[in-house]
């Protein structure tokens, strides 16, 4: 298997950073080419400085951290999970030193797909605010994406944040439309699937029985974080670039809904025949795990960490 | 079990001329004061037409048929449902003699309820057009009806209209806001129960064996309805106030997206603490059923008909 | 000059009154079927108590008062203007006995008109609620009523109720939306004309040279009234049957912002070339009036009563 | 009078021409540091090479032109004027050779701004997309902005491309909301003024008095666009920053309608104490002007060019 260049769009929070140290494990498989952060889950400067802190923990101050937008496009002010604890990763203290790189998140994206042409997976994993204004600036950036492979949205069950939408596309819809409506290739981690990859007791102390210390710490923080929400969303990106044969999806046209009202924020998704009358898929909605494989997939990676 | 006092109002349509014929065939159970009928699944004069059309075929031609709505609120043309045939009733040919009365159906719906405040359950199994309209004109109609027992949306799965929406509320999504306002208890029959209620082979063959003409017709319909749509929607509105043991439910905040856009008719549950903060649940969801157990009280009502 | 068949549609207020008492004054030429009223600038009992004690100050208890809708369609509870004083007349005490009919202002609209098919025009000075029913109740009635002449909605100005919208189409927007559409010839009176036609000391000077009774009181409430909006909206409507030349206006497509949001329950027009392409005029715009001539018709009218 | 910094965010389009035009003949007063250009009259590519074009026609090659987006945020596709030509500038040839500057309009703007806090003001007068991107990058620019002055909208008259929405707004309804909400002060030249500074003959006349070729390039600019179009709405924006005597206004809370419907890129204005309860005027709208000053001005000013 050849390595998969990526670039993780995050708000770290707990999972992300799971997702990034699962990303960060898996090497010889993905190269991570940067980490861009939002406001999302936190404040864009707490997200920031736990990207850069799950950089430490792993000994890899090399991969560059991007600082992106501070806000959603059209709210002034951003909507904060209560689920990640006063710095997002679940009360876990780690070295924040270093900076983020000078660039614009929106830049270094822009930069490293054009640099890049076809080869450049987006994982968006949090609000998409970074990546759609990304594709209003450069004109010719969907065009050259591998793929967008994004955490969001709840197609086919009610969502998180309101009984509609999930918090990602709750928090900025108008982004996640620009996203949908891009033309790059598309692949959805809604609830439908996050939703069901639990991290229940059993499967918490396989991984609890890691004996080096950054997983230790992933530890710590999943299993403060499954107090309050125990389903593992972010890393389900990463567990499918590596191992695909984990998970099954469905075909559909994605439309997001970002009129003001009770529906804000939804992922509507046109499936079957009947739905689907004159409009082509535009995405590839994932709405099935095998957790288990997830969890092992999680125990072997963290097991070559040191 | 004393008996119910019910107005159906309805667009037959196969499924309807099921849930009319499961009434009259409980009348120990259930006192069905009326038929009002509204343009849906066909255009009004024939959903006139079809109610008078079963009433016969039971031989109860003393059941009055109102003619209410021939349109939706705010649309000018109404929608129509490609899955009941030319006539709305899967080709079965009835003897549709007699005249509907004279009141119009919201006029027939106000002055029965306030007739009899507090006694009479709504069944309204289409569009909701005449119910919301009777709202709006007798202020004080909420107050005295029993219960709402609503055929319509889908709080929990795909719309079968559009990707968000149910026929029913898609077609008049106004009305369903207005009966959803009124502060009369709910209960929804959305798709969330009534696509699980499927016409098998099998339990299609249990109903097959009735020797009535009546349930011969009754199955003649059904068969060449599930062809395009296996599912029992509107009988489930009847079977649960005979049967209401036969159902499993839950308690919601519901709301109807009315507003023009991808999710227009769509039907909003808030359910659980995290959705409810602030508000009173107003409707009793249905999301489970005995299906084997409906068509069981199928097969035993039709067989005491002639 | 042929006597007009009217029913006026109002939820007096001040300049409902007013325009009432013009319709009396002017029976050679206009004749009032009946008054319908509707809850708006205050409730309907005194919106119904209003039109009343109006038709008992001009001796014309013979004509009849019809109750009709308490609440518009969508919105459970009514906007109450704050210029109509306590009891909605300025603080002018009438004598209200008598009753409304028995029939429903719907019914009333409904029956008269298809009794006189062709010839009955209808003056709606209130919220639309009533005659949007009316229409929706019978599929006929738009193609048999004469016209719509309305007092309501700002086409070319800002609103009086938000800065988009005028009160009467503010508080039901979606009724407006199905009279606008629904086939009828219509000429509106919006704020465009009615904010020009200003009751202006000298004007009321004139007025208060009066020496009958009821044009006493008409010039109590006028004076009352105007000290927080001087404009008498209503009585164009009337004026206009009486007098057309003393209007002018402009053909347009007129279409009602029903959608929530900053705009909810603005009127749209259509005019010029540019914008109707592909579509229709369906409403007759007046934007400008002879303030001098009108006040001249009411004085010479009001002298006539007793 | 100190020398005012300017950036110019256009679409040029005529009225953006002489708009460039005029600033540049009063270098004096005021220092453009630079042009960015929007897609909008016509495409980007087109917008550029026009401000290009315009700077060597005053043998200003020396100010920077830095090309921004090509499309509007939320629409995948722009709406083009009818007015300009199919290059925008009324058929006149212009010298477009020289190139754009490297760097990006969003972020040109952004380091121009940051680079002299509180001392560049912003003069979009195009759809609003560079300034909103540039506002969503970097949270620190709105503060630091002395003003923006916009032609954009019509508070209180119709459209000019929807019976509800001016061209620049309706292009990007959600860019102009960003900016009226960044906190920013405004300053709004909408068709409530700009269509009333109409290119009569007369004052054609004096104009194609001038005897230099910018000027007379000008003239021939303005008089083929005054076939569709005479009114010379973005130079209002530089003649006010000139001669704000010229122009009157009135203090606002501006609200833009993002919505889908028939009034979306409808400015909304609450002006007056009853609209504007609870909210802080956030714009100073344009509401007249001295038209036969503004064309003195232009005659004035450009009689110095060469």
């Amino acid at each position: 298997m050849a390595t998969k260049k990526i670039i993780i769009d995050c708000d770290p929070g707990v999972d992300d950073a799971i997702a990034i140290m699962l990303a960060l494990s898996a090497s010889e498989e993905l190269e991570l080419l940067g980490i861009t952060t939002v406001a999302g889950n936190v404040a864009l400067d707490h997200t920031t400085r736990n990207a850069l802190g799950i950089c430490n923990l792993l000994g890899r101050s090399d991969v560059g951290v991007y600082a992106g937008c501070s806000r959603p496009l059209m709210r002034t002010t951003g909507h904060r999970s209560i689920m990640h604890g006063a710095e997002g990763l679940g009360g876990v203290v780690l070295d924040t030193s270093g900076t983020p790189r000078d660039a614009h998140a929106i830049d270094f994206i822009i930069d490293t797909v054009m640099a890049n042409p076809g080869q450049v997976t987006l994982c968006p994993i949090g609000p998409l605010t970074n990546v759609a204004m990304a594709i209003v600036k450069e004109p010719r950036l969907a065009a050259n994406i591998d793929q967008i492979v994004f955490m969001g949205g709840a197609a086919f069950r009610p969502g998180n944040t309101t009984p509609a939408a999930e918090f990602n596309i709750y928090v900025d819809p108008h982004s996640a439309h620009i996203v949908a409506t891009a033309g790059a290739p598309l692949v959805m981690f809604g609830l439908d699937v996050t939703n069901t990859v639990v991290a229940t007791p059993g499967r918490l102390k396989t991984l609890q029985q890691l004996d080096n210390d950054a997983g230790r710490q992933a530890v710590a923080m999943i299993s403060a974080y499954a107090k309050g929400d125990p389903c593992l969303h972010d890393p389900c990106v990463i567990a499918w670039l590596l191992r695909p044969e984990l998970f099954t999806g469905i075909e559909a046209f994605l439309e997001i809904d970002s009129s003001p009202g009770i529906n804000q924020g939804r992922t509507v998704a046109c499936v079957g025949e009947r739905h689907l009358a004159g409009t082509e898929p535009n995405c590839w909605i994932i709405t099935g795990a095998d957790c288990d494989g997830i969890f092992a997939l999680l125990s072997d990676k963290f097991n070559k960490l040191t």
